[in-house]
């Protein structure tokens, strides 16, 4: 087992940034997945206001490799980075750098996690008609995601603030071509969406612990040939995915979204396959209840 | 034994920031030391060019507690803090950091560190004629130090660099009031200043790993009252040390001096008494041969 001990000077640094962090449990994620793998990294938090400042020192610090960036920041560190792809410049927001001798690389690793959770659980997304509950941060990266990585034959989001909504669908349509259509989150827009699509995604906080009695969807509207990701991962099993579930209907927990997002960073800063079982294990260990 | 996996969000960060870093001991001194009190600290190294953008870094990244400075940026790094001690000033270089909420403190830990190792040894200070050879950065940090925590009745300075010896003899004088001469070192200064000397400061390379013959000192002038302290840690015991040791007078190793100043930087980041035995060992245990 590698101890504090062993840190050396070639030690490198990831931490994430945000404000706050107290609480992020991507230390434990990334500091036991270094230790599985031996690998000479250590992971650390840091609270942060001033993140242009913060960038310009993880440039000014040679062994500092990568961050996670979350909230307030992950907008705003944009204009400090040196390169990101067209999907997260048209998202807008990434959550992942990577120091590459100098040279800053940002992306978005919530939308390729879901992606993948989506896909490994046998689910195809290619010529399916695909609907997203949610206009925030996250659907915005997964829906963004799906329109240039694979081939929905549709992509509806149902969201409650108007302004986001709107402007999340014209920018789909307008930047990745993909047949993008929006419209105000409804008992009857729920039903009819739902009904013409084969992949939910939900996207809002709903159901996340504390609350966890609570779910968007009636279960009722959950016919048999819906695949159901939430992306809320606390609790492991969020309303609807029970609901899913018990109708028969394929689910894929947040869990495995948050993990990949997760192992996707990891790999980036290492360059080495990472330990999913470990982190994955870690994720589970943290949740309530 | 705290391991890599036990870092948490709450984990503090202290660092070596230099170039280059890469042998440096400090990073295995402070996490042995961190380790063995459980403290929840790390030390990296960084190998730094842009001294301003990793202090602003370091103001940015809140965990971010301490740093060791080291060449080339002990004397440009001032300019970056909030606050630095009268001493400090005079010295103009400082070699620790301390981020105390976001305010920098500054302040050289080499002086005081080689005060305490004369102190500890039994050596009197006061009322004492002090003679240091050299007149590099370790040169004037240990006499500016001495000069404001001491009283020795004079302190004279040999060196071979007659501009930086005439500024420090003439700075020592104006600013702190000690009684000050230097003179260039020559077989005749040497023979004459040490005779009149009670404590020989040796604070030049030589004498050092891979040149352990080589003694600045003849060892028929050092006289039975005389101390004599070597800022060269590797060897353990130099050349001079040896023939001072030989001669039955008081010695005083370079090692006493840097686990000291050790000690100083690590109590200031942490609060805690530093565990000294712990950090010379790991001093002791790679000194080469």
């Amino acid at each position: 087992m590698r101890a504090i001990a062993d840190i050396s000077a070639r030690t490198k640094l990831c931490a994430v940034i945000g404000n706050p962090v107290g609480h992020s449990l991507s230390p434990t994620i990334h500091n036991r997945a270094f230790q599985e793998l031996g690998l000479d990294f250590v992971y650390l938090a840091f609270r942060v206001e001033d993140v242009g400042a913060a960038v310009s020192g993880m440039r000014a610090l040679e062994n500092f490799r990568g961050l996670s960036v979350t909230i307030p920041h992950k907008v705003a560190i944009i204009d400090h980075l040196d390169e990101i792809a067209d999907v997260d410049a048209q998202i807008g927001s990434i959550n992942t750098v990577v120091n590459e001798d100098g040279k800053l690389r940002g992306f978005g690793s919530d939308g390729p996690g879901a992606r993948q959770a989506l896909v490994e659980s046998g689910a195809s997304v290619a010529s399916q008609p695909v609907l997203v509950l949610g206009s925030g941060g996250a659907a915005r990266a997964i829906a963004f995601d799906l329109a240039h990585r694979e081939t929905p034959s549709s992509l509806v989001v149902l969201g409650v603030i108007e302004d986001e909504l709107g402007a999340l669908v014209q920018e789909l349509s307008e930047k990745t071509g993909v047949n993008a259509a929006g419209e105000l989150l409804t008992e009857d827009s729920l039903e009819r969406r739902i009904a013409e699509s084969r992949i939910l995604i939900h996207a809002t906080p709903i159901g996340m612990h504390p609350r966890e009695e609570e779910s968007l969807v009636p279960p009722e509207l959950l016919h048999p040939d819906l695949t159901v990701m939430d992306i809320v991962y606390n609790p492991y099993e969020t309303r609807l995915l029970a609901d899913a579930r018990a109708r028969g209907l394929r689910t894929v927990p947040g869990v495995e979204m948050f993990v990949n997002q997760a192992l996707l960073q990891f790999e980036a800063w290492t360059g080495e396959r990472a330990p999913r079982e470990v982190m994955k294990q870690v994720v589970l260990d943290h949740l309530d209840g």
